[in-house]
């Protein structure tokens, strides 16, 4: 068993742990957005499918040249963008073709509007500067060609994206189902919100919640359940339970070694311990569990900025590989506002901050006031400490936590 | 009228313009995510409530140090985190307490399980280095105090923000509803997905898609229509109806100068027109229109870069106002990999461009067929270009576009 590894060796030995894509689902284009592609979106058609003109303008066959020069050239018909007849220029004609429309057969140049002045129905040059063969044409496939790649398997599907699905005719997406995860806190002095206690020896439970909403932004399909007591049944019940209908568990709590800390024995008995502990700050007594059949228990640490530092490292790991994606921890780099001095360098700290992004580069300030069951302190950013101290000025790693809920 | 001004002209006119903060509505915390906070959130009680133990050991009292190091510490009673009933430290005693239990009363002092040996139920020191006087003691209030702001209003709640909710025994949030925006596109041209057509001359909507996602991520509830013919009266009559049941009213197409562009007239006849061209590529052909009401029209270009690019500057922007937000475009800086020429200086130009994090540090590349209707290519970041020409290697200001997906 690993006990006490570094944060490489953990995420190393996710990487390497059994874990299987999930399958995948149909959904409508609308709802494809932030869900991670399946299969790759080929262009059912080339863009654009036919030569299309890019101005309004008048077009007609560059071999007509000297008789516009000359003697104009008589206006046939007015082709506007969706036209439902094909339209086909004849010898010294032009047909008068606005932008998105289609290139009339045999034509090949486009006058532009501003180009032209019209007598008698017939179109002279008033100037020929822009005027060459294929301009303002946007050529058949100059975009993307039939049986192209448009979107690329293992994309999260971004709102920009909806317009290219759209663009392809594509209703539906083939997209990797949201994986199921059980959320499950248990302590007894935790109580659910709204609950109403004989005294006042309680807190309310935050970690299930915050851990609903960072797994769902994940991709996941979270369930919250019953807060559980300090009883080695009671927990034993709940994973077995919560096994049966999730791909992943995730219980909060009794990881440490107090005498009502039941977790850490429980969980050893639904399958391989990969690891059961961590050298990170917050966080340390976290494990994580490979049962069968692409199952998976993490067990994270009872205090609230423990249990969500660990699962933004690990199950936002654990997801990737059910999404078939490699990821890795996206961080950016900001000058620090402030000195700060870590008194334990033998774990990486991930100390909440805040952060300005000012003339298009970040400022971080450490927040300082911050052990790990202060939750109210952890909504920006964090700086990543792997030494002694940072000072004022210097140039530091910084995670911005919102990156951690991508995949 | 403000015609081919600048985009900070027009963001300045937009500002300036009345746009109301829209009404409030009460959701389940799970359902505030990205939804903008009406109120502030203050502390219904203090953090923590109680002076709580840090960590696993024996609380008692600072004067019975001398009786711990000569006779030891009798164990009265065990105190574990929910424990239901109050304790109090006697005389010459100590109370085995949790990490999370309250810490009973007259203790002020905890040694930990690590520092202490047991013998006939009494402890004694095994070292005294980390023991003082309310060390591994939470004091009542010193995370916050009762009636603190723990979350400003204005704030866009994130799933971190969820856990500092629950912890408060906040059920519900008061957020600002949903501005409701209608999504209405216009050309002969244009078929919905999955149409069938009698002949090929048509291009799918992509317009009315990508917008739907984009203004539903920036926290509308946004509804697409019928497509709309190029007839002034079937376009007319479309934006009075989408204004009886919408705050904005989305229009693309019809902007140009061409024989069948309506839009760009009959949107006149709603309001004041805020102004009607901006010096931006893609893009130009852009209108805000400010109607009565609070109800607002803006008329975007029919190519799918320039109708998505106006609406990131504008339509966020009227959105932000209705949020009673101020906000700005988030730029960062990049170096850029290849050398990029502008033909036309006069317009600020947002170029569709990838980027890559690389040690903490953004790396841009342009791409290089990159029209308008190519909407393919807009989906990571875009490069702002103001003047003639960026080189290889010079540090640029870009947009990342989901950046301009919040608000």
């Amino acid at each position: 068993m690993n006990k006490n590894i570094t944060l490489n060796q953990a995420i190393e030995l996710i990487n390497q742990s059994n874990i299987q894509p999930i399958q995948s689902q149909k959904v409508f284009i609308h709802d494809s957005v932030n869900r991670i592609l399946y299969d790759n979106i080929y262009a059912i058609e080339s863009s654009p499918k036919f030569d299309t003109s890019n101005m309004d303008g008048y077009a007609f066959c560059f071999k007509d040249l000297q008789i516009l020069h000359n003697q104009g050239l008589e206006i046939d018909s007015i082709n506007k963008a969706g036209n439902e007849n094909e339209c086909e220029v004849k010898n010294s004609k032009c047909i008068k073709t606005f932008t998105g429309a289609k290139i009339p057969k045999n034509a090949d140049t486009i006058a532009i509007v501003e180009q032209i002045t019209i007598k008698d129905n017939r179109i002279f040059l008033n100037q020929d500067k822009d005027l060459a063969q294929y301009r303002f044409i946007r050529k058949a496939g100059e975009n993307y060609k039939k049986g192209d790649i448009l979107i690329t398997k293992g994309t999260r599907i971004n709102p920009f994206h909806i317009g290219i699905l759209a663009q392809n005719n594509t209703i539906f997406t083939q997209v990797y189902r949201k994986p199921k995860i059980a959320i499950l806190t248990s302590g007894d002095e935790i109580a659910e919100i709204g609950e109403i206690k004989q005294n006042d020896n309680y807190i309310y439970s935050s970690n299930n919640h915050i851990l609903y909403a960072i797994a769902n932004a994940l991709g996941a399909q979270s369930t919250i359940h019953n807060i559980i007591k300090d009883s080695k049944q009671d927990i034993k019940k709940a994973i077995e339970e919560a096994l049966g209908f999730s791909d992943i568990v995730i219980t909060t709590g009794g990881m440490s070694k107090g005498d009502f800390d039941f977790t850490k024995e429980v969980i050893k008995e639904f399958g391989e311990v990969i690891f059961d502990s961590v050298k990170i700050k917050p966080g340390k007594v976290v494990s994580y569990i490979n049962c069968n059949n692409n199952k998976h228990i993490l067990a994270l640490p009872g205090n609230p900025n423990s249990s969500v530092v660990s699962f933004l490292l690990f199950g936002r790991l654990i997801l990737s590989k059910m999404f078939n994606i490699t990821t890795t921890i996206p961080t950016h780099k900001a000058i620090i506002t402030n000195d700060i001095k870590i008194s334990d360098s033998s774990r990486i700290e991930f100390i909440p901050a805040t952060i300005k992004l000012i003339n298009g580069r970040y400022e971080v300030s450490s927040i300082d006031n911050r052990q790990s069951y202060m939750i109210d302190k952890l909504n920006q950013a964090m700086i990543i400490v792997d030494n002694k101290q940072a000072n004022k000025g210097d140039l530091v790693d910084i995670i911005i936590l919102d990156d951690l809920l991508k995949i």
